[in-house]
């Protein structure tokens, strides 16, 4: 059984090891290798010192490796985990920072940001996916790299690859109403549907009574309902009834499109952007991390955001080796589940989970209030991918004005522009483009 | 043959009956009636004795007959025109200058406007078509009346009255194509789809050749497609390149949303809202029609908008009694033409007319671009039709929510409530729930 | 926790009774009713001995209750099991006779015979689901009133209440194919989907490896995959390779539908027709009930069929109380599973069970060779509720010459007269329609 | 103006050949090249001097080619028809004849014979099509050739060519309804939707009055519906009026099955098959065709069968010519028109006709009663297809299993071997599978 982490050197890696360590029973993971690119050694071998330590603690019979060959991490792996980030927090920075200045919301995974995001990652994951076809082609890809639904859909729609995109919004979204309604989270049934980053639960169950309008009762009132990226304006109770369906954290972005943009400007004046903040949280990690006499996951690591990302991946993998038919949300192919979107689209949906994977648990069709909205982000999901797997412009600038970030097609040229310039080093398929 | 024109005293009515003298050996009408609600007395007299005066002129044996009795003007009718306006142009301003306020769009046909008008308009038109169903049930409803698409839908859904929305925006666009390609429109093939004042031209062919690239450039170098009553903000050409459809005049309130808004608020400070405009000119247009001397349709009224509407209509109904299996785009039940809508849902599309009624050519799935903003807007229809049924606030909120003018739930909120107070007089549905 | 059991003399009651007392624990019953109609007095209270004494000594506090009030069983019940039968097993034996006059298969539950069962079925199950409506709306219940699959489409189609549709056949299939491939159960991951009596096993997976080929080849060697009361006319080796797929034991009628006539139609000359058979074995099950010292269920029930009934009927149940999301196969409204079906009718498919009951798993297209006939057949079945529910000849007909055992409209006419005639005392629908 | 004819010899030519000159003043044809293989060199010349003949008493400019090369044939025309047999009519009669062997229905264009006719036309077909996306691009390919639905469909799943599949059925139809009606066939409105000989007219108007119920009661009192080549079974009244819609004269084979079968198998002993009868007709027709002084289509190839192809395929090219937007029922893309169908099947279906070609009147959800027989047979035209052009023996057996005419798996698979056997000059695609 042998786990490789592409982007390795991440300083999330330490949660993946702890995960592995606290199910290591269930998972029976033999081998770890962390692979990272040449650039990021330095860090690659601090948090490769630390996991060492984390699983010399623990007494278990696994072995980490550290390597920059990317093909010989994927070969024979088992699972293959993907949590880099091209361009690293400065290109995260730049996708903030753009659309600030045209009166655009600036986030790293929805809106224009997630755009330039996906263009510069759609073609390193696809490279991976041709090596793993050649190299572990029943390797299951467990994908954290964001926009993972975007990135999900592309690695379904141009390689053989079995992906499953990762992300712990729906597993926070579960432990916060659990914590909210006060109840077991094991003894929680939440149907979730829709997109990544655009997830509603649909139906909140305990003991098969609705607890819909207390949970959102709730929230209303001011019960936690978010993550730490994400500025906390306040849920409007009205709409939350008239929904009737729990909205995600990033659902802000849409709901709440104005205040959102103005938290977000005054944010980057005063405290600079989340990529800027996080910065200087990763600096003091990774000085935490040298402490040759840490062999634990530090505390400190709950600040830098991705709660729960460990547990939602380990879990998942546990489900697969387990056969446990366990409910997961996570991101495949539509194939149907919910009736209103194309075939070959990725969504965010509830599965269970058995040896062959995630099986979606079906949805049928949205209320339009739902539907509404996520088709104009899959619309602008399917653009996205269009033009960063072929540098087409014309996809590109479709799909920035789809976004209904994107105030008119007038500023998505801008946005564009100034987007492609910027990402240059990142966005061959977009220069190749320009040489014909 | 017997056409009921509701609404009947509009200052429109000449341009109808200009149309029905044209028409007269094809549709053989014998009797016309306009009937108008008693508050419009005076302007019905008016206009009723301008066309007795023009069917004088005309030496056709076709009888004028003005009532305020709506059944006797229905019962054994074979078309049925609708024309009328809930609350007249007061409402209509009021429908533009809410908005505003909150710096939304205010449009009497889309967006928060339309909605409004919506809400006004379906008990009304829902009473028309009770009686439609009792007094002349095989009668021809063909629905004038803003929002054409989302009123016909109303239709659909709670009545079974043979209902056609007829908007003039397609016959236009045709019209503008065919005299910027410079060929007649008989040889110009267009294929429409889309839904009322979100229609667009999908393919435009002259003698088997593709034109849309031609007509594309053509618009971008500044030649005209648009309608009087919308500010002609020009098209970026690399967009419509992009797009490879023609879209109609109105989607500049969603592809131009910013300079549309910007403009509006200027204008609306300088020179009054649209309807505070016509307000003046149809105060003209009636001291006009009053002249006992004119008897035929003056040319002031094109000043009014509303250009080729009677042809639009005249030639509609001459395709059904002629069973000539024309080409008109009009507003009909989707039924699976556009795949991705529900089947119960109104769309704009060009059909195959026949004595049966318009058939509609199967137009498929749409392209992402096209797809994310018809689902938008459709899923913002749905639930406005819902709230205007039922009275329902919640599904009001939800509309108001899903508009991609309206920039938050928050201010959907606010727009609601001053709407449904501004509105008490003509939205019974909402003051009966409010009483539960 | 009440169980009230519909058609409770039926000689199937033991194995309810036995798999209640196995999963005591988890379903934790308080309360059995067994209901049945006057004229089946001393079976039920044959029966209801039999159970009582089985209850008594497994020890636990259950009650059984007597009755012939349905109301009064139905009332404050969590489930509601239906095994009754319309008109006896006589009535079952002219289902079998009659298609055989003209040379077409006579089978009680597909088919002609099929076809009859509805018609007399639905108009009872619906007079209960209203009862359950009024008396006990939160109740579930579990149908195993053949045709399941039809009779649980008429439930949705036409009530509220909360039906699952049950059928042995999926457990069975999987039990053999567990025996088969030499694996636990538990281990053993088969996807079904299609309709009652007409499922597939689309995949067979033990740990994470496709074994359908050693499946189908072990079945063409001759390994059992049938049930006890259809006859075992071998699989044809490359006919199962070319569907890749596992058919269940009925889809003999329709893949090898003449050598199936043949034998039926000497089976019946010899032995008589399975329900003249059964005849024979339930009295004597009724004997063996006799005995006041039989207090266990007596082996001679497994010779009646009915195979792995209970268990499956109890493990739902106990899925439903105790939210274990395992995995069932059973019948549920489609709304978008198989992708090709419409949504409101009633498919047999694997399903995780929580307290909310079944969520069907994600399907989504399946290929023509299945397709094709799920289609005919599920056409078949909807004609045959509308006709069943409304009394309609014109849709029975219909109904018959869809059925693909029928070779022509005209011998369908002569099957209805039969049907419409001997089953005249069961089918109040369609004599009041020929008054009309 | 270019048309070239594939299969030119054949004895249907004349009729084309009339055809053209009637309508010479809309299709402007300059040059007609009929092209044949050489082993029809003598047929070829006889049609070829006819065809001339009669263009030269019309007085018309156009120019008639004899060629074997039909590269030079294809090369630059703008329509190219395609009406050629492989394997003449000798493959025809084993079509019609090794069905009956095992109670079959033997039909050159349904069941297994049509299958086999598939396989042995799609590997021509598609090298034509080849041929045509090579030398001719923009060119119409309209097809005649049986199974014309199912050719259609495999040129569309694996070209680029604009094909048009067109059968003379529908215009048959129209025809017939036209005379028992008593009204010219322009005023009659009939809605055409299903497949290539499984095709219904689901609705019959004329003047806006639904005629269906009339034509239905004339065609149960003997009024002629059929085609020639079918025994001509009476429809029984209660079933079409059941059905209320009117089947093409090949339902006769689905509907009556039984006493098709019996009749043909008579006919066969009696008069010899179909194919047989043909051989007889076709040799006197062209004795006739040689007469030097015979200078018009000669009136004995009325009972050669195919009334109104010529109609039939000269005015659609005469509407794709004139973009005169008339009504045409041909096999197009279904593209969502009959939405419970794939998008990429064939279907035959009411047509607007322009320049562009044909635009399919939208259909929607078909009954049950005939959505079931459609799915069926598209099912078996699906498998048909993949068969014919992969040379799959797998897919060929389901193919065969499928269909309705065939009782089991193991009929088809004796069916398979003969055809396979008796084909195999005609099927490399086999063949060349038999040596892997």
């Amino acid at each position: 059984m042998k786990i490789a982490v592409i982007g390795g050197g991440s300083s999330y890696t330490p949660e993946l090891i702890e995960g592995i360590i606290l199910r290591a029973t269930q998972i029976k993971a033999d081998e770890i290798v962390l692979v990272d690119i040449e650039a990021g050694k330095e860090k690659l071998e601090i948090v490769g010192s630390l996991a060492k330590r984390m699983i010399k603690k623990s007494g278990l019979p696994i072995t980490i490796e550290l390597t920059f060959d990317r093909v010989k991490a994927i070969t024979n792996a088992d699972f293959v985990l993907t949590q880099f980030r091209v361009g690293g927090l400065d290109a995260r920075a730049s996708d903030e920072r753009i659309p600030l200045k045209y009166d655009v919301i600036g986030q790293e995974t929805v809106g224009p940001g997630g755009f330039a995001k996906a263009l510069r990652t759609i073609p390193v994951i696809l490279d991976i996916c041709k090596e793993i076809e050649q190299y572990s082609n029943d390797a299951w890809l467990i994908n954290f790299t964001n926009p993972a639904g975007i990135v999900t859909e592309a690695i379904h729609k141009y390689t053989s690859v079995k992906a499953i995109g990762l992300c712990n919004v729906p597993i926070n979204m579960k432990q916060m109403t659990a914590t909210i309604l006060e109840v077991d989270r094991d003894n929680l049934n939440m149907s979730f549907a829709g997109l990544n980053h655009l997830v509603y639960a649909t139906k909140v169950f305990v003991n098969g009574e609705d607890k819909m309008s207390t949970l959102i009762e709730r929230i209303a009132e001011g019960r936690n309902m978010n993550m730490r990226n994400i500025h906390d304006a306040p849920w409007d109770k009205e709409f939350l009834q008239a929904l009737n369906a729990l909205p995600c954290p990033y659902h802000r972005y849409y709901y709440m499109m104005d205040e959102m943009l103005i938290e977000e400007k005054e944010a980057a004046e005063l405290r600079g952007t989340r990529a800027e903040q996080v910065k200087v949280i990763e600096k003091g990690l990774f000085e935490t991390y040298k402490n040759p006499n840490l062999d634990v996951k530090p505390k400190e690591l709950e600040e830098r955001g991705g709660s729960l990302y460990s547990e939602a991946a380990i879990s998942l993998i546990s489900s697969i080796v387990t056969n446990d038919h366990a409910i997961h949300t996570v991101n495949v192919p539509n194939n149907g589940t919910i009736t209103d979107l194309p075939d070959n689209v990725v969504i965010e949906v509830s599965c269970t989970v058995n040896s062959e994977g995630p099986q979606p648990i079906q949805v049928g069709k949205l209320p339009p209030e739902l539907n509404g909205l996520i088709q104009q982000i899959k619309a602008f999901e399917q653009l996205t991918i269009e033009a960063a797997v072929t540098g087409n412009k014309q996809k590109a600038l479709l799909a920035l004005t789809t976004n209904p970030f994107v105030p008119s097609s007038k500023v998505a040229k801008l946005l564009l522009d100034e987007i492609l310039e910027v990402n240059q080093a990142y966005l061959p398929q977009f220069s190749m483009k320009a040489l014909v």
